[in-house]
């Protein structure tokens, strides 16, 4: 059984989740690929130690996360072995990001509202805090499955409509063009990793407990004026991030 | 109480770690700022609807990151604020990487051995399956604190002696110009997230159950040809990637 570590007990995390990450973990590091399975649940629950109703919670979450499918009288398929790969560069755009990966890229306005800026959005975006900056909160879909949710700032005069823009044409890049802008960069990124909060779960589809890696990023447009600021959070399970210098 | 979300019962996560989660990014929001201190365990148990020993566990955990003290007869003292910064640029090091973020910055070799190259890591360094490899596995640590748990191969030949070399510098870019590669470049990183395996907990000093970011990274010389592949682990809480484009 290669690559699959043991669990521990009393952990904080419960077993069904931490046999989940091992059998993830196998399946991406090509141990099943002979069969195109994963074992039968006996033969988990024997090498994990555990009862053959953790091994299911485990796989049901595994197939909840459309990494495996349980088929009838057959056992459970692995429909999906690789993580979207999301390079971060000066030219980052999500669905050129994610490209030939995916065969349809859907991006959902969730919510829209105008605010003022708190301290943290204002230093970002070069704003006095308490200005006016429009915010959205965006889904991002491939394959009709949510790869990222994202809480979007833009400074409000500048871009007021970027919301209607974004709902017409699902992408930041595409309601910016709309709106006069026809070209901006990322100008940074910082990237942390979390437990999802509870906000984020339904929308994910992700199990509670699971791991988000966070973007947080700052575009300018070609003159360095900062345009966007954005915290997006992707479900740790079906994205890497990539940085090539 | 600005910035604290609700925990949840069930989640596979468990109430302890969920409330050490919310008071590290209470800490890291500035909610605490005016007193430099953690509210009380009985008004954090309130807040949260557990118990006090629930909330002392959260706290435990937190003072074993270093993140808060507890102070006999005054309360929990916030010890530390902010994640380390560590930059992923093309002249990517660990030690200038941290920079004057810390006072002391230690490396050590925690294993060496000479090995085949799997298929992974002969793919990485450009080298036939099975060619001989030396694998050094080091810790990180910035002011006497674990911050990451690093994988490394070398082609064998070419950097004979190089964890006696790291032994002595306590740096991959000393071990390397002391065997005559004076520079070398990051080429390529990918970005992933995990729940941490047992076999690195007590190196990081982590409570079981926490999040690690993990950096697949693999270095070239001045010509291009791979010197290193490394998996970097670093523990989540301690740390964040910044990538500026």
């Amino acid at each position: 059984m290669a690559g699959l570590k043991q669990v521990q007990r009393q952990t904080g995390v419960a077993l069904w989740r931490q046999i989940a990450d091992r059998i993830r973990e196998a399946i991406s590091a090509g141990a099943y690929d002979e069969t195109g399975m994963v074992p039968p649940e006996t033969g988990l629950a024997l090498q994990f130690g555990v009862n053959r109703h953790t091994v299911r919670s485990a796989l049901a979450a595994l197939a909840q996360e459309g990494i495996v499918r349980a088929v009838q009288g057959r056992g459970t398929l692995i429909e999906r072995k690789e993580r979207f790969n999301f390079p971060i560069t000066r030219r980052t755009r999500f669905t050129a990001g994610i490209g030939d990966q995916a065969r349809e890229m859907r991006g959902l306005l969730l919510e829209e509202a105008k605010e003022e800026a708190s301290a943290e959005v204002a230093r970002w975006l070069g704003l006095k805090p308490g200005a006016e900056v429009i915010r959205l909160e965006t889904l991002r879909e491939a394959d009709k499955r949510p790869v990222s949710k994202a809480t979007s700032w833009f400074p409000a005069e500048r871009f007021a409509g970027i919301g209607e823009a974004y709902r017409k044409h699902e992408s930041i890049t595409k309601a910016f063009a709309e709106l006069g802008l026809v070209d901006y960069v990322r100008a940074t990124t910082e990237v942390t990793a979390a437990h999802a909060a509870t906000a984020d779960l339904a929308d994910l589809e992700l199990t509670p407990g699971a791991i988000l890696l966070i973007a947080k990023a700052m575009n300018t447009d070609l003159d360095g004026v900062p345009v966007q600021y954005s915290i997006s959070r992707f479900a740790a399970d079906r994205v890497q991030f990539t940085i090539e210098n």
